[in-house]
């Protein structure tokens, strides 16, 4: 039988508490985040789900989200795959810089296009940038042209949908119970190749931080079913909270 | 150049802490071993040392050390791989025993041979025991005739070797450095084999918790240097402390 897949979202991090652009700025969780996390374990224990293996980006805050998630499961244990992959849009030249403020200086439109759009890359940074990860040995052993200096979200889903054809789906189709601990870009590419979410539609898709939600599946990985796992309310307030972070 | 490897052994765990025969039972770490964990990272970040790729057995007390060092140096998004061959040798019957009850019960000679000699294995558990690891889940996917139902420290280099031969040793040669958090006896089967200690002598060897051991090597492996990180009469105190957990 087909396995079955939960995506989570990171906690709240310290630059998503200070409404900072964060991309692949690796930074903690916060104190709230840090409780989202095991919520998000307790939930998924309290529903009886039981993981095989676990797969996350190489930013601390979703390693971290899901080391906490699995503790709460008692399942600590259990083989992760840390893929940069898995990571949040680069998100260039903005990275570090206040939603707000960069609203008010380069106008509502414009940075909802960086924001929302399909496919308008924020500007890159240039490859002496420490936000460039060319100069972060993290990324040391990757040939340097996968390497991305600020991404749109088209470009998020050419990087992530190798990592699910290749190593996720598999692990779904052989029956192994799956949670993907990731970021709100790299997810929305996930639910958009699983649930058919058209380019347009994406953009009012927002998935809240620490709800982990379940997929199950047909023998060849159709979704049979898709929900958040957790209190319902709870759930569309977080996802609101997200869509107002920026006027835009 | 050959990378450099750092052997650590997990901080206490709650059992450690009660004198009981732990094995392959799966206990958190104590209060003292969380401090124990972290207080290792900070000499490995003091010492100036980055890691590449860390290893651990499936076992939370070292998987939680591995987790809490690896935060004290930035390095949580490291790729860890977490296999049952670096897991301490399995205690067989003596699984949740008193160490100094055993050694009254069957006297300190017998249970001197269980502890410390070579290739004498403790009394093995039946098949349906919740200490025999074909019932723990987390081992489903081996073949049931590799878990052990007893084990010497034989069968413990018999079963390391390989991990370290296909795994670890490979990443040494491509100039990785590489943390291994383990347990005092499958440490020891590693030290036997790195430092040429014989079965005899490696009765007498003891590893503190919470102490890594660097090593570093020449072009073919061979140990070049290796040391204990960190206060050295502390170090000794520890590994003293491990000799006198039973009379035997």
């Amino acid at each position: 039988m087909t396995g079955t897949l939960v995506l989570l979202r990171h906690g709240e991090s310290t630059w998503n508490q200070l409404n900072l652009f964060t991309g692949w700025h690796d930074v903690p969780l916060s104190d709230k985040g840090t409780v989202e996390a095991a919520a998000a374990g307790r939930t998924m224990a309290d529903t009886g789900l039981r993981f095989d293996v676990a797969h996350t980006s190489v930013l601390t805050r979703a390693v971290v989200t899901c080391n906490l998630a699995l503790a709460e499961m008692d399942q600590v244990w259990l083989p992760v795959q840390r893929h940069w992959r898995l990571n949040e849009r680069h998100y260039g030249a903005l990275q570090g810089l206040d939603k707000l403020a960069t609203a008010a200086r380069h106008g509502d439109e414009q940075t909802h296009l960086w924001r929302r759009s399909y496919d308008v890359p924020p500007p890159p940074v240039g490859s002496d940038s420490p936000e460039h990860p060319l100069n972060d040995p993290r990324y040391r052993l990757l040939p340097p042209d996968v390497l991305p200096a600020s991404e749109c979200l088209a470009d998020v889903v050419r990087r992530v949908l190798p990592y699910w054809h290749d190593t996720v789906a598999p692990q779904l189709l052989a029956g192994w119970d799956v949670l993907v601990t990731a970021h709100g870009n790299s997810l929305r590419a996930l639910v958009m190749h699983l649930e058919g979410v058209s380019t347009t539609d994406i953009a009012e898709l927002n998935i809240p931080t620490g709800v982990p939600r379940r997929y199950s599946f047909d023998a060849h990985l159709g979704v049979v079913d898709a929900q958040y796992l957790g209190d319902q309310e709870a759930i569309a307030a977080a996802a609101a909270a997200v869509a107002a972070q920026s006027k835009g």
